[in-house]
């Protein structure tokens, strides 16, 4: 998917949500359990439910992976029958030497069909610009996360008092256009959005950490939105989980469509 | 596996040689093609030859995954069939916010059985942590790596002058010991390997770049080796690439014997 293209379904659904599929067979409702493939039947639910509302899907891939070959199976299923003109993030934390970076790239661009993938930049160059070889197709790289341990390294400053995840932003614009690379920025530094959206003007912003990791929205798109939004917001649990009864599906779409009601209006507000 | 066992192989078997599982349908000898798992087939062979002089093995990860959910059920099989007492290494460079690194770490540990996994340390404590609570299970994290990449970031000063990988170095080991912590330490740097050794005496390291990647076996030792050896050195293509042809595993045996070789004369000159 083009950047112009993802834009444009922005513009349609006047939202910016991403849903987060984190699916964990500990949490999912009981009845489901029945069900021959009981993940693939929770993600399903779910994307018919939040596709109205929602303009990307991100699978979360240690949630398949933990249920080894079966959970891959699974992934693959889940990642066909999300409707083409939604954008599709595999949530993998990948990066490796060149030649093995490009393996990655070929389970997830191609032998599946996701339209981006989440990348750690430790290692450099050579283990990001694999990913961006494919055409329409788009490296995640995380720059400043929103866990605990984000500070251990993320903050730490250079010889010029440049935090490392600038470092990553300046780099990376080397490497990538913002016509196929975005960044992970979490929203629980609310402050820190408008601090990454100066190094990076253009680019889209993957941002987690809103709902149930306690970030706030409007914080995001104040700080955040560009003239082409370049905002995708995540909710995992805050949507899937929301309720653990038979009516989760419909109860996942109350919860989708209360974040794009606002996101309507903060589009409407800064775009 | 426990340190104590590790390091009993190693003097066992006069070797501390780690074989990387690269499995590329593409490289393998094409006689193999006709098998039902093909890529099983191979690493069958390899580890059968090899193991009398082998104390790890190392399946890069991305090579099983670019192969979809067969690919996972390969690597199952794989990991299944080296024998217990020879360490595991899961080439997988994870790390994530904290309950999804614990799934990773399911992955891995649970629903496979491998004695480590490589972790990438951007996200830092809590992406790390959840890897180090299985008891006699290892995380290797990556320092110091050996690509043309690894310049970027991990060589960049802080304030005080400290390269990145050092403050990876130190903080790292306020959260995981020698016992079930090692380090990913690139072996193309030979001259950077006795700085590493300085900041972490105890840790082992796993060395890859010995070998294709031009790294020198005997100055990873000089620099690298402590009271219990210390080192995995990773061999991949030089030893599983080393024949295409029909004889590809004797001549892989070949090949592991050469460095076990070495490495016995090394650890008598060292240990």
């Amino acid at each position: 998917m083009t950047r112009s293209e993802l834009f444009a379904q922005i513009q349609q659904k006047s939202s910016f949500l991403c849903v987060g599929l984190d699916p964990d067979l500990e949490k999912i409702p009981r009845h489901l359990l029945a069900e021959p493939d009981p993940i693939f039947s929770f993600c399903k639910a779910i994307i018919e439910e939040t596709a109205d509302f929602a303009v990307a899907y991100k699978p979360n891939i240690a949630f398949f992976e933990a249920l080894g070959a079966k959970g891959w199976e699974t992934l693959a299923r889940v990642e066909e029958l999300i409707p083409d003109d939604i954008f599709t993030i595999a949530d993998a934390k990948r990066g490796d030497i060149g030649n093995t970076s490009k393996l990655y790239a070929k389970a997830f661009f191609e032998t599946m069909d996701f339209d981006s993938i989440t990348v750690a930049p430790y290692m450099g160059k050579d283990s990001v610009s694999p990913f961006l070889e494919f055409e329409n197709k788009w490296v995640i790289l995380l720059a400043l996360t929103s866990n605990a341990g984000s500070s251990d390294f993320q903050l730490i400053q250079d010889e010029s008092g440049q935090p490392l995840y600038k470092s990553v932003l300046a780099k990376s614009q080397e490497w990538g256009s913002p016509e196929n690379l975005m960044y992970v920025v979490g929203a629980t530094r609310g402050e820190l959005i408008g601090e990454v959206r100066k190094s990076a003007p253009e680019h889209f912003f993957l941002v987690p950490g809103v709902g149930a990791q306690g970030g706030s929205l409007s914080e995001v798109a104040k700080y955040g939105m560009n003239s082409t939004c370049g905002l995708l917001v995540n909710s995992s649990r805050g949507i899937i989980y929301a309720s653990g009864e038979k009516d989760f599906a419909k109860v996942a779409r109350r919860e989708a469509e209360k974040l794009q009601v606002e996101m309507k209006s903060l589009l409407e507000q800064y775009l």
